[in-house]
């Protein structure tokens, strides 16, 4: 049974059952009657105006945001351990057209408001230095943590006051979001968010994610680095529809709360072994070579993560039943 | 009824069940079984051993292609009414890093062989004037045509001895393939072909369209740059799908029989309105404004196509009963 | 004697000594006393409030200029002559990340405002083309042909309606305000210009250019650029001190004139011979292979200018006496 | 008196005397007779054929090597201080297309091999992580501490091993020679070294920087890549006659002894403040708040190097006369 990602799961039902009910001839691109909707739903879910589109993966979402916030000649701080810095191919390079990405430490791979303010005011103000121009954080964090409002607040209130753009990569926002409780706007632009990338696929999609600008301003272009990219597929229809059927009756919070609730299942054999609190569907342990060895050959599949640690990531399809063998066999260690 | 473009098809249902076959757990990204078939049945289809990858875009697939070939300081020469250059955003100047496309006149949007020489022959040889490293051709072309393999090895006879890539746009490569009756091969690598973009989406497809590698050296880079591009798809395997679909029992050239087959039904009835003849599934014709009204009146919809012309693009789907009323509707003029 | 490119030139005797003038220890880049005169001398030349930075070529003040103008989804008009297209490498691709140029037709390299404004209203305002951002003309333009202030107001005017930037390539601005005895602010920013490349370089210079924006809200970045391209020299002052002598007295002015008045004693002798009339430094005449050749064993150097013509450059140092034997030679052919 | 930087020195006499000299009408560009000449100069002082080539700034010469090196998809490992991650606005980022630089700690801002080791073998060699191509190492580094040939060669050999180019920024590379005294070869390409940036401007010239390829391979791209970036001069000549002038009876050499033996006076007096040991011309000292005042109260002009320390940088001509009332300043403390 494969741990190793949410990456691996299937698409939900609903997915593919939009699939099917799209599949009738409409305008190409995002002209058509299910692309048209986007700006709509998600407005409704964030309550306020926003503006949407829809891209292929995450990796196109968070560089597209970027690229929207940060000229050639500027920086975006991130965590060292930001999936920005660690698993895109340096894309932000590519997107922004040779930007730096600022790296800083944190715990459990967030942003603390102090060091991104001291990261700043370490910055001399002249031509010579590379000058932030973002800030990108990643909720659910790479460990599976939980960014607050508060905290997301504590991070945009240093972006307000230096001019500088600030973008959630929400790969795992469903995960984080199910956890937090709050509404969707309350952690993203109430707490003064400009873009999110809104992550799907892991959570139950095939291959559309979105991307939601609050700061409508930064659209108008990337609506041209979208194309410029060979992100605007010409059935984009397909992907919309996808999104639509994971809006609907929320269905991407019911699948991020049986992740989620999966990752407690693990939590709770393993709390002794646990790295990071478990607040997302990521469940990050120690874990012996031997250790790792034995789960491996019960047919358990996932990650190391270091020395003598382990990452395991439930999905939006694992049910407590389907936990249930690799939870006994963590007990059993 | 839509005659706008191929784009506006709908999904063949094998496709769809491809997508619905293809929905187990698997490897994310292209470490799945399906995507690993790529190489083998390409390989097979082309008679020679080729290097596949999938990506959701025809513009991704030429503009990694391009990449590949071209340095950031050289430039590609193409025709001047090339997808490439008129309809993709500027998209291979962005994955190129800022090549310049060189831009050739030619009979309906073909490239001919002296001129082609004649272009690379005027550029000095020295370090101010940016030197051609590949010629992109789009086969069938912009306008319909298709290019026969004689005429793909006259220009990739001037590639070899200039040391140029060679990229085919086959956007509409199983359209060019169903006139020809050749075997892929001939018209490809056999005649000097380094790279082709294969289309599917325009046939049927719904969001996967290859990348097929002759010259494998050119393959290497491109799988990183396909990652930092955004377009590396975690959940792959259905992508993968589609083009298996696709290529299983020669759907791909059936879906472009179908689509030819009613364009040389409207070549019929608009003989003597012909721009271009009709060798693909693309129908350019002479249309006065009034007339172009009539039409749109009766439920047809189309693209102006300059002054005084229009385009019809018939589809995968389209029978010959279901072009029978525009075939009427022209007569009728 | 050498009349292929007034790069050939000499160094102005006033340059040199007021090289060896700046040689004392200041501070470094654009810190130093000589830079910090920059702004002044050409906000008084102009007339208006100007920012101005030096650069050590042509190539680097056009693309940053450009780049400030131009987003990497976008594009310049040009010429298709103009030396940003064709003797830069492509450099404006490079310093915009990717943009494109538009090439234009026009009778000696200058463009006209209804082909500037045809070529803007066949552009479809979607995004998958490339929409165009700036306009680029070069005054003498390449064929030494010189636009008059209405000639850039026709152009501006286009520029302002559809909010495009407007940059004139000044590599021979000298020349051009020689013969149109104009004030350099008539054929600049009262014409509606936003950014000058201002040359000096090919007029008595050693290694020093100005950038001059018009429009200074483009100067703020392109500090950034200009360093991050390698330009931000270390000892700049070096650089001022050059277009501080080539300002004061108006030695640029003298200088062109020289050049210019050479120019006119080539243009008489070889009035029939004229394939544009001569309005600055260059001298463009219909030549045969054979009376190329008798020149040349004479000593002259020039380069041929396609089939039949040949173009001669005149420069700063080329008094009347120095001109004489070719102007002989020219007449006795 | 000024010790920010050795940037602000004045300009050697024989420099200032050969662009005097080199005052005469020849070829434009590069294919003057004094640019001519670097090949074989260069050759000769490095025993090895190598391509040298003018650039006007270490930026520039850094940037070009690199992107020689390195494809837009990869990465540069160098020292977290180094000027090129510090000082140059992201013009590696700029030129390479959107690399990396991947940083490592280390004392003095010198790599050790077993960090470079480490490094690289942390990364996944896969498509999802930055790859390294190369490392760029500064010698003397960024503290003045200069490079032995067999700590050069332990980096090499793992470059050698992984495929990794190895660049090495002279910025300060005669300060590193002076002090080394062994052969220029020894600690460049002996020691594995694919391309120097070698600095005259902080030795005494005007703005001539010299990249030096002992790779060939690299050049030839880079001819195209100097002249797309803007900084192929068209009156190189005047480049190429500084650095003869500074090459020509090893007047650079003898320039920095001068100023290596001006910071060795500073060294003895300031011993006991030494941050680092003083081995080329740089001094970087603890020194309080209240003590920075003082020497800036007598006219000393420095900067502040992070808390409580400051550094001070002689020039080549600063002799031990000119740095005794420094010397002197420091004693009094």
């Amino acid at each position: 049974m494969r741990f190793f990602s949410d990456n691996a799961a299937s698409v939900h039902a609903n997915v593919l059952a939009a699939l099917a009910d799209a599949n009738a001839q409409d305008t190409a691109y995002d002209g058509d009657a299910l692309s048209a909707r986007l700006n709509m739903v998600f407005s409704d879910l964030f309550e306020t105006e926003v503006e949407a589109m829809w891209v292929a993966t995450g990796t196109a979402a968070n560089s597209l945001a970027l690229a929207a916030m940060c000229a050639p000649h500027q920086g975006v701080i991130c965590h060292r351990e930001a999936h920005i810095e660690q698993d895109e191919a340096g894309a932000p390079g590519f997107y922004t057209g040779g930007a730096k990405l600022m790296l800083l430490d944190g715990e459990g791979a967030k942003l603390a408001p102090e060091d991104v303010e001291a990261h700043c005011a370490a910055i001399r103000d002249d031509v010579h230095q590379v000058q932030p121009a973002a800030v990108s954080i990643t909720n659910a964090s790479e460990y599976g943590l939980v960014y607050r409002p508060d905290e997301v607040s504590g991070i945009s209130e240093i972006c307000k006051a230096r001019g500088l753009g600030l973008h959630m990569d929400g790969a795992r926002f469903a995960n984080a979001l199910a956890t937090l409780g709050c509404s969707p706007a309350e952690v993203t632009w109430r707490a003064g968010v400009d873009a999110l990338s809104f992550g799907f696929v892991k959570n139950g999609g095939m291959n559309a994610e979105a991307l939601v600008f609050f700061d409508k301003s930064l659209a108008a272009d990337t609506h041209y680095r979208r194309k410029r990219a060979g992100h605007l597929q010409s059935k984009g229809r397909y992907l919309a529809a996808q999104i639509l059927a994971m809006l609907d009756n929320d269905l991407w919070l019911d699948n991020a709360r049986v992740a989620n609730a999966a990752a407690q299942v693990l939590a709770i054999v393993a709390q002794d072994r646990l790295v990071y609190p478990v607040e997302a569907n990521e469940v990050f342990i120690r874990l012996s070579a031997e250790e790792a060895a034995q789960l491996r050959a019960l047919g358990f599949d996932f990650y190391d993560w270091g020395e003598g640690q382990a990452r395991l990531v439930t999905s939006w399809n694992q049910t407590a039943a389907d936990i249930k063998p690799l939870a006994e066999a963590i007990a059993a260690l």
